[in-house]
């Protein structure tokens, strides 16, 4: 993959915009686990996947987190170019959740981009617009969803971007991403073993019944 | 208040640009309660508050609604155009909190200066970067604040708004913005009484000790 292809409006750009694009962005390759970006102060500079996971989350006073979206090949992350716009009052921590490479195009490039480029600039409102709505979403699955709704719907998207129904994923894992108490996590996953919907193995979850799960949260 | 002030980016327009914004707004006069905008099907265009209040909430299935914005005079309303943008895929709902007078700026004219003006693309951002980060603050609020705070937060915002300690809501009303049920708002409101916070009046709540209520949610 090349960085081209990761802008769809890379064919707008001039060509001395492309190439300023092309001389500053820096390749990176991280480990699994590596923090790559730690809230609004932190002007790390637009991210984007070539390979690999990033997990944007949200962090509490006391530590507790709550997964506010995924970036996998080809996704760009804006918020950790927030820095350049001022308006954007709030903190999201970016981690590898695997292996990752990335290119990292610096804040300043970017911001004199969106400020040549409306092409650039309405590319940039869509990206917000996108992680606006994935926002919203989890705040309403937060605020009006029942619980078991919410865990069978975070199993089947694990499951669609593990392309696996072995999720090596922990009961204490789970609660981080959902922001709530393992003890919670643990009594709904009996639940659903119960009910035939997984199969629970130490540190992992496997998913049984997708159909059934599916059917749980509204889904055909 | 003449349009042009409600745009800070409206010296950057051309004079054509200015010419096309100033035919096309309408103003618009609606009575307190009216409905201006229901979801993202409902292309009403950018609003633009010269006086009064409007309240932006999104609507559970089950008709709960939680405020999540509100926009007073010289305020621009983003969402009730978000039928132009398409990465926007969640549903407002605006209505009018007082009487209220407007302009209205037809989406398909604001799409227009989106796309021929980088001043006006990332005005655009900004605006919905601050929505962001205020709905980001509200769900940092209803998963990690405790009730207390959140509700001594609400009465304090809503006596900035009202200029007055003396707030006409009821507590069904106030259980609406915040997302929870009367019950929840009622004992509350009884613990806040007796610590001398707020008076309860029939419809109505006075706060009595302001400089309290601030400490309770950790303002000076």
């Amino acid at each position: 993959m090349e960085l081209e292809h990761c802008f769809p409006v890379w064919n707008k750009l001039t060509a001395a915009q492309q190439e300023a694009l092309h001389r500053s962005t820096r390749e990176k390759q991280v480990k699994k686990g590596a923090l790559l970006h730690a809230g609004g102060q932190d002007c790390t500079g637009l991210l984007i996947v070539r390979q690999g996971q990033l997990r944007a989350y949200i962090l509490s006073e006391e530590g507790r987190e709550v997964t506010i979206y995924r970036l996998v090949e080809g996704d760009v992350c804006l918020f950790s170019a927030s820095c350049m716009m001022r308006s954007i009052q709030f903190d999201v921590t970016v981690e590898a959740e695997r292996d990752t490479a990335l290119w990292v195009v610096p804040a300043e490039v970017y911001r004199g981009l969106m400020e040549q480029s409306t092409a650039v600039a309405n590319y940039t409102n869509d990206l917000m617009g996108s992680r606006f709505s994935e926002v919203m979403w989890l705040m309403e699955q937060i605020m009006w969803r029942s619980f078991d709704q919410r865990l069978a719907q975070f199993l089947l998207q694990e499951s669609a971007l593990e392309e696996s129904d072995l999720l090596p994923l922990t009961h204490e894992r789970i609660a981080a991403h959902l922001g709530t108490a393992r003890e919670v996590v643990t009594r709904m996953l009996r639940y659903f073993q119960g009910e035939g919907m997984v199969r629970l193995v130490r540190g992992s979850v496997e998913l049984t019944d997708v159909s059934k799960l599916k059917a749980l949260c509204g889904q055909k």
